[in-house]
């Protein structure tokens, strides 16, 4: 067993503290990786304070990991020591039901393994997530990280970029194609670089007037004001794919309306409690939809990845220390930080 | 103008009864019906009762009518006295919006207009639907019957055969795709002949086990008893396409759970109150959607009416006197018929 530190929550009520625990061996298909910059995700918090069901504890947060490679098993012949990579939402999956040959892993028809919230398979175990100075992961997990980039500024891609980047690409975003984002945050940034790199017309939607200089500066050519109802009617039948990165529950009908024909309404957050009732009648009538996407496959973040590079994409972030990271999480909770915390993981 | 005779709701609460009025006089584009068959749809009531808005009184229903040409324009040259034809929810629309010149003259972005429930643009009155003996419209919105079908069963087609057909081929349904539809009545009834002759393996949910023999008889492979949680559960994961016929407000989320990743329900009924809240994590988890799907175009109306004929598919209809009218309606709230009444208009 590897010695390894990490910041954990040791209850649901407890700040985060320093812990000593032990990753796995190094597998013949594991890559044992040296983190160096894990971002923080309101899923982190989600998880550690068992808002999603009860959590293991000591809890270990984040799935936002890049670091260079401390060591490969015996059957990894194409990563090497010291190459750089990262880690994202998930760590296994079956591997042979259709999702999985379909290479959509995130959507393993028996359940995908965490990079916590999970069982690893190999020891029965929690997982324990990116809060930490080393991990071992499967091969198949790793992402390579182009040459070049901004350590700091690509963590945040492993769930914040890869999570607005397939949706986007399943529903054929494109030039020209008209993409609404709601919610400037850690995914909403993301989803407006995204779209715009991809050619869109992004239009924002914020309920912070605030913001509107920020969305600009993104790549939103139009920035709607949520709250102002005679904006969100102006704005009616005006936008073919929206993503909806609010993880509060709110009236989706006003963000409906403003879909064309055969528009599409992709919510990304994961409220604790549903939205409330949407109007049927919003739908009907124009052959709207509602969906929902969970981050995406791991071919499709290798992908997004290396088009983030080509485009000279990353997260806008503010890099913390490790101790630091309680006030961080304060912070987030009141959407102060523009507009993902990253740990530098040397500090730990 | 030409006189014309039907039964209208005098008001939200009292009964059908007998009318005269007048219809506008027969225009260049215009071909006027003698009525054969007029279907009775659960919409003609929601409309008479002004359930879905204030109707303008006296209110004539009805838009599943089938009869014989009277009289053609001076511009109608493809449609001559004595052909057989139909018309369905549509009797105009814009002509020139995206949306009219994608053939989906049901979308049309500044508003089509209803055989009931519209204002006809000619002269600006309210417009009457098909519990008449004769109606006026635009030849656009004129379907060719094909030669040699029953008109009685024929007539359904137009709101309950094309409101089902429409999704079925917006969402490709073909050999091999796993269909659900849930209800069986008028328009669940269609669905389930519809997708089996398109190839699909169809199942039923029906919360009446009363109902399974006639499911099967109509084409569905298996019978889901949507009101026992076990049989449910064990029907998760297994379905492509849910075409939710329910206009009752109903908890969708047990539905959602039946279908694959990238699986959609699309909700055909119209409740006046929304449906309950659905859990995001059911669209979430495996990318699945909720839409709306609002009749069809005409071009496609007339499609689904040769594949019909081509297919040998009527609705199962009970044929009713116009002075019964009253009576049907309430039979049909209490869903007492297999699956639609149908109006020996020669009996007005």
């Amino acid at each position: 067993m590897i010695p390894a530190r990490a910041w954990a929550a040791p209850s649901a009520t407890a700040p985060l503290a320093p812990w000593s625990f032990e990753r796995r061996d190094v597998g013949a298909n594991d890559v044992r990786i040296d983190i160096r910059y894990c971002g923080v995700c309101h899923s982190d918090l989600h998880f550690a304070r068992s808002e999603w069901g009860e959590a293991p504890y000591p809890a270990v947060p984040g799935h936002e990991i890049v670091g260079h490679v401390a060591a490969v098993g015996s059957s990894v012949s194409d990563l090497k020591v010291g190459d750089i990579v990262g880690v994202g939402c998930l760590v296994d999956s079956c591997r042979t039901c259709p999702s999985c040959a379909a290479n959509q892993e995130n959507y393993c028809d028996v359940g995908s393994t965490g990079t916590y919230m999970g069982v690893e398979k190999e020891t029965g175990r929690p997982t324990y997530g990116g809060y930490s100075n080393t991990i071992v992961v499967d091969r198949h997990f790793v992402l390579r990280i182009p040459e070049g980039v901004d350590l700091s500024t690509t963590a945040p891609l492993l769930c914040a970029g890869i999570t607005t980047y397939s949706p986007l690409r399943h529903w054929n975003c494109a030039p020209g194609m008209r993409v609404g984002v709601v919610g400037l945050g850690g995914l909403g940034h993301m989803a407006v670089k995204l779209a715009k790199a991809m050619g869109a017309e992004v239009t924002m939607f914020t309920t912070s007037p605030s913001k509107t200089a920020d969305a600009a500066r993104l790549g939103a050519t139009r920035v709607v004001i949520s709250k102002d109802e005679d904006a969100m009617t102006a704005a009616a039948n005006s936008l073919d794919l929206i993503l909806d990165t609010v993880a509060a529950p709110h009236n989706l009908d006003p963000f409906l309306n403003t879909l064309y024909r055969d528009g599409t309404l992709v919510t990304l957050g994961a409220p604790a409690e549903p939205h409330p009732q949407h109007h049927p009648f919003s739908l009907i009538m124009r052959r709207r939809a509602i969906a929902g996407s969970l981050i995406g496959g791991i071919a499709e973040t290798q992908e997004m990845l290396d088009f983030c590079a080509e485009h000279k994409i990353g997260a806008d972030v503010e890099v913390v220390k490790m101790a630091d990271i309680n006030t961080a999480w304060e912070r987030m909770l009141r959407s102060d930080v523009k507009y993902r915390f990253v740990i530098d993981m040397s500090t730990i």
